[in-house]
């Protein structure tokens, strides 16, 4: 579908516009506050919103501005909720093969340890990974993006990390920047070689340590193919002196440093995020005390995957203990093959609420300017504010509460990427 | 998409019938033991199932019975899971209204009676139910039929219940009757008049079980609006003795017993389920140890409805312990306003893994032949075996473990309902 001209999206129910009185993402009790048109009108033209308000002023605005012959694309969304595009802040999204397999082996009783025998685990994923040629990346990775924008998300960062030796971080990296370029989704890569040991490091963890910080990071940094940096910083992962100096060097080269911290033992992560002056933390299940006051202190973001706590059948982080700590929380899907299959960022925001007891104000802060600070684009998208990119999603929703209520199913009626419509009652019209 | 002549779902990745070697619901280990057929084919013609076996074996059957000039519809399965329609065997789907504002409140640390005093819980919805047309009823409904069938649902029990009054559950039962009918989903319908005590009997519960008994019963089987009959027997709700009363006069009416049971506390719903050869007992979080090995004695199946303990933020039902003891399971949405607001039964299925810890081949039995035996229908759909109604589903995925693990997305490719294509490539193509 293809607009000239000014684009009115008309008369929705609710325009939830997520605006905040500052330029650093929301905390506290901040995070419930959602700025809530009802009756709400928005107002497009070329990829930048042009006016938010009532639907009245925005009919006004239109009247006033559109000249003589102009065409006005009008979007009714009557009975409908308008917010901004979503945003995934954490995901694995390119990769290659699925492993299905290994849910019933758990469910059956199956360990960590009994699955890596068997097959199965990360190592299983780098394999499939490095045997795929760039171009089958780009087509598997394709098929998720159009899921995620099927579901409203509008943009994704996405990490590198299965290919764990430096042609293969390369080809993950690279086939995120095409589809950086051919997909509506938007992608902003996070450079992971130290996502795991990989088998022929098995013995020696330090030198790969050293050809991530001497060998990969240098590369990704000359071939500008990621803006951070990210490590796996967990107990028979990498230790916090490790992950430091990775974290240390990606920042020399321009990387900017985020961590997946106390995942699943408390190991001081959260401490060194905030330490390092880390953008973000993620997962933090096991955080400690100290180290979420450090975090709120610091302003690091913490990046909440419940979907992953969820599939793994285990408890998710204490959302509201760092609501109240004054943390930044957003939420993401975290997808990847082994913890978290799903694109559905609408599923995460129903599970921050039914297994964080985040509200649904919060939750919607979490994954829009919230997520967008946390990849370094709160001023470009994450609100609706005239100025900003238009990047717009319609829900067959009243309001924003209703997200929450009808749960598990996919409720994105319309979804706007760069003032385009791509989606439009459900289907997909652009390409 | 009309079709005339036969259909040829060709070249399945998996074709999964869930046909079992005698006519009682599938227990036991026998739930987990599903008939797989890799790259298979199955054949349809009319409303009906006439084939299915390996691919070679179903082109041969097309090529042996297609005459000369016959039209043939290939439905190419190529990477796709086929199973039967899936099943749901208790909803309350037929009502008017939402209640998105409780969530908010429940997360919030209202209690029952405090969303109760703000004018919610199910009191809201009968004010709404009883308000509406049989039109509007119909209208709302639709829409709820409408995403059912995009999960790949075909069949659902539909409970009255929100009417509370002779004419309003009528109402109710009439808009079922009407959708069953005109929407390609079928409805099979419970009268449910004793869902709650209504206000205008508050003082007075055996006053209106007489009327449950001696009007409603009554009125409901001579217009033919109901083959089963439901009771919410629960502390503060329907006790024992009530709900035995009620199910006695339903089945001297002919309406076959239901029981909602032990949701909230052990009241011996399990054990009078048993007693009374209820068809299915439904909730049982809270079911004892005796209850459980009274259902399996008497064949009552186990109606498990993990959406609703998860939106509820509950535990759910002890799934293992009732397949362990061989009761019979089947799972549900339990779709309704209050407590679970959803229509994916996909997702229950994922569900019913994570937090119950089903296995994925113990799930599509419950939401198929287990789910069809649960509201009499066994001989007619549940499976994919010739001379069976030709429900079938195509999943983009490429065997069922992949149905729980690529999860809280939507992989309906295909629906055919009664041997007509009414979903192709995630759209419907109906009316
Ligand atoms: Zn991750
Ligand atoms: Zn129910």
């Amino acid at each position: 579908m293809r607009v000239n001209g000014m684009i009115y999206i008309r008369n929705a129910s609710q325009v939830v516009t997520v605006a905040g009185a500052s330029d650093t993402p929301k905390t506290g009790d901040d995070m419930g506050q959602l700025h809530v048109i009802e009756n709400g009108g928005v107002v497009l033209e070329g990829e930048t919103i042009r006016f938010v308000g009532s639907d009245k002023e925005a009919q006004h605005y239109v009247d006033s501005k559109a000249a003589d012959g102009d065409e006005v694309t009008v979007i009714d969304a009557s009975g409908k909720l308008v917010t901004p595009g979503l945003v995934d802040p954490h995901t694995h999204v390119v990769f290659a093969g699925s492993r299905e397999f290994e849910l019933d082996l758990r469910l059956k009783g199956a360990t960590y340890m009994d699955i890596l025998n068997a097959g199965g685990g990360i190592l299983y994923s780098t394999a499939r990974t490095r045997e795929a040629s760039e171009a089958q990346l780009v087509e598997e990775t394709r098929k998720r993006l159009d899921r995620f924008l099927a579901h409203g998300v509008t943009t994704v960062e996405a990490k590198s990390g299965y290919g764990l030796r430096l042609e293969d971080e390369l080809k993950q990296l690279r086939a995120a920047r095409v589809l950086n370029e051919e997909h509506p989704v938007d992608l902003v890569s996070t450079f992971m070689g130290a996502h795991a040991v990989p088998p022929e490091y098995k013995g020696d963890p330090s030198a790969f340590v050293r050809l991530v910080t001497e060998e990969m990071i240098p590369a990704v940094a000359r071939e500008r193919l990621a803006e951070y940096c990210d490590v796996f910083c967990e107990e028979g992962v990498f230790t916090p002196e490790q992950s430091r100096s990775i974290l240390e060097a990606g920042k020399k080269w321009g990387l900017k440093p985020k961590i997946h911290a106390d995942e699943i033992v408390p190991y001081g992560g959260a401490e060194l995020a905030a330490e390092i002056g880390a953008v973000s933390a993620e997962h933090l299940l096991r955080a400690s005390d100290e180290g979420i006051r450090a975090m709120a202190e610091a302003g690091v973001i913490a990046v909440l995957l419940p979907g992953t706590a969820f599939f793994l059948m285990t408890k998710p982080a204490n959302a509201r203990a760092m609501i109240a700590a004054g943390v930044p929380v957003a939420l993401s899907t975290d997808r990847n093959p082994g913890s978290c299959p799903t694109e559905s960022l609408p599923f995460i925001m129903n599970l921050a609420c039914l297994s964080m007891r985040m509200t649904p104000a919060e939750v919607l802060t979490a994954c829009t300017i919230n997520a967008a600070h946390a990849i370094g684009r709160a001023d470009r998208i994450g609100s609706i504010e005239a100025g900003k990119q238009a990047d717009i999603v319609l829900f067959d929703a009243p309001n924003y509460m209703y997200l929450q209520y009808h749960y598990a199913v996919n409720l994105v009626d319309t979804v706007i990427k760069k003032g385009r419509p791509v989606i439009v009652n459900g289907k997909r019209v652009d390409g």
